[in-house]
């Protein structure tokens, strides 16, 4: 039977029409005009999205890889990293102050629990930190932070000396995310979450005392160096070869962005997955977070439901393709997106489908309970 | 706020992407062996769509030109035409007997109600027609007949001289519609409806009784004679320059139906409608016709809704858009399809957005109680 494909992946996440025909455009090159002109609008929407008056790089290759860039731009070997692990990309920042030669210290937390200020706060006395990292909302459990509160902490108590890296590839652009109010020293995310385009562009910006740092920084990089990327910004240019039809999409989705106005888009987002939430609930279903991100929201599987079973009948019966659990959580959660591109009624979708496969795999459904609490959520954007 | 683009209007319907894709592609000439190998499997295709072993002409134009095309062809002036009005698309075949000097008797019905096989039994034995011609699902009204019923009818009292010609534009490809096996002689479709592709093709399929009377076929054409037609398709073509690249595209679509197969894509047609139906009702909303048709659905507006406020509604917030209703049903009611690219979860968007819509203008509304109704039916799609 047609079904209408549905991407309902935390990433890649559904690309708007008007990106896709972008994409579709003869390819253009790069070192011209044309591109610098679009290069510093981007930049400017950036700006926007991060909510910084920083500069925010664009890398060509994935969040990690602009992760790696603020990383090793800004830390030195030797130099102690305060990572919180309490994910699966958490986890991999991890590697990063092992990978080059940093000390880490790693405040270790349970999958489904945010690091709190407090949290931050203890360990801030305890010793010196050169930075603290960590993820704002995390994807494989789909659990938010209080970042102002953390931002405020880390400023008060770390002081001048430590950095704030924060990982906001599933919340900029998604959730109330303000880097230069918040203090955030690294920002950075992936193009293929909120910023509603196809996975090969991050983006990283630096604050001020963190640009500084960049001189002292002795990480030995070359592609992710940003004093690089710096560089050739004022010239409106990039270092190496960009991914230019991605960057002219990717000003085709900003604008959109910049268009609806973040305050409107977090709207929506919360809506969306307050719904999804609500819908979920109503079917008697369980949220794994303690503190869930409006991004994605990570369901636990009741008693009897195989993940494989569950994730092939969306897939093969309604054309809905949702993410199961990472790690230690497979088979135990399933995962659907509500970031970019992603209206009320894809969360209506996602609720009805999760009815229908639910009662396929023999599970006790009341059809229509879930769409409705859904639906009475969804009121308060049309209001 | 981002609200995905729903064409939920009966025709021009939503197009699958890969038939978008397929309109993308580069021009091609149309007088190549690529084009009539493509061209042939057109023609299987429409005769499966059809129903029928007989050749369906592909014609540059709407459902209209289909059926000047079919009804010029095979009448004379002074011929006796019953047909029936009950719709405005059923008063334009009117203007066909009127315009080309056939002798016109109207069997008129209000709108919303059906021609029955006992009606048209009543005029058939009244006195003797050459043709019997009406529309099997009429969009203006969202109404069904009894085709079969029918066409047993004219067959059995009407006799040999009798065609029966049948504006399917809204039921070929959405509902059961077996051309041969129900009898019917003239039969036309559009492209604009269930086959998926936009407006700009119009088809036409003759019986072995409506190809004899061609050669005796008085009226004056010349674009629309379908001896042309027949005469080129023996070599593959058509006799003037086609729409090739929309015959194309139209192949894609065509391919999409007959892998889904018919059955399925009625199931799905139906149970969509009944789903959407049932969600109106939940909502205390009237439907118009006392037969509905499965391809659209006419819902009567209650007390105090202005059209214009309710479809402005739809279109702003929800970037939905339907249609009204046409001539003396305007303001009364509001239609929205169900043919061609539409699964379940556009029936569920639909009648979440008429909650939501009718709400904004303060009607009393239970929200959720309509999506929760069509939920129930679309379980019938997932059991």
């Amino acid at each position: 039977m047609l079904m209408k494909y549905r991407l309902y992946t935390p990433g890649p996440t559904s690309v708007p029409e008007a990106t896709l025909l972008e994409l579709a455009k003869p390819v253009h090159h790069h070192r011209t005009g044309e591109f610098r002109t679009m290069f510093a609008e981007v930049q400017q929407l950036l700006q926007y999205v991060f909510q910084t008056k920083q500069t925010v790089y664009t890398i060509t290759g994935s969040g990690t890889a602009a992760f790696e860039a603020g990383f090793t731009s800004v830390m030195a070997p030797g130099q102690r990293v305060l990572n919180v692990s309490n994910g699966k990309f958490a986890e991999r920042w991890s590697s990063y102050a092992k990978t080059f030669g940093c000390e880490l210290v790693e405040l270790k937390l349970d999958y489904g629990q945010p690091v709190t200020p407090a949290l931050i706060e203890a360990e801030l006395k305890k010793s010196k930190f050169d930075a603290v990292s960590l993820v704002h909302s995390e994807t494989s459990t789909a659990t938010v932070c209080d970042l102002a509160g953390i931002g405020k902490v880390v400023r008060e108590v770390g002081g001048e000396g430590t950095l704030l890296i924060v990982d906001g590839i599933t919340s900029i652009g998604a959730m109330p995310f303000k880097m230069d109010e918040w203090g955030v020293d690294v920002a950075i995310t992936g193009s293929q979450k909120a910023l509603m385009l196809p996975p090969g562009l991050g983006f990283v910006a630096l604050s001020e005392r963190a640009t500084k740092r960049m001189a002292d920084a002795k990480i030995k990089n070359f592609y992710f160096d940003l004093k690089k990327y710096q560089k050739s910004i004022a010239d409106g240019d990039t270092p190496f070869t960009p991914a230019n039809t991605l960057i002219e999409a990717q000003a085709v989705s900003l604008r959109m962005v910049k268009s609806e106005t973040l305050e409107v888009v977090w709207k929506r987002t919360h809506t969306v997955a307050e719904a999804f939430r609500q819908g979920m609930k109503a079917l008697g279903l369980e949220i794994f977070s303690s503190n869930p991100a409006d991004s994605v929201t990570a369901v636990k599987y009741p008693a009897g439901v195989a993940d494989k079973d569950f994730r092939n009948n969306l897939k093969s019966k309604h054309n809905i393709h949702i993410a199961g659990g990472q790690g230690t959580m497979e088979g135990k959660i399933f995962r659907v997106n509500h970031m970019g591109y992603t209206d009320p009624y894809d969360a209506l979708a996602a609720v009805a489908a999760v009815e229908h496969a639910l009662r396929a795999l023999k599970q006790p459904v009341e059809l229509g309970k879930g769409v409705c609490a859904a639906q009475k959520v969804l009121g308060e954007l049309f209001a």
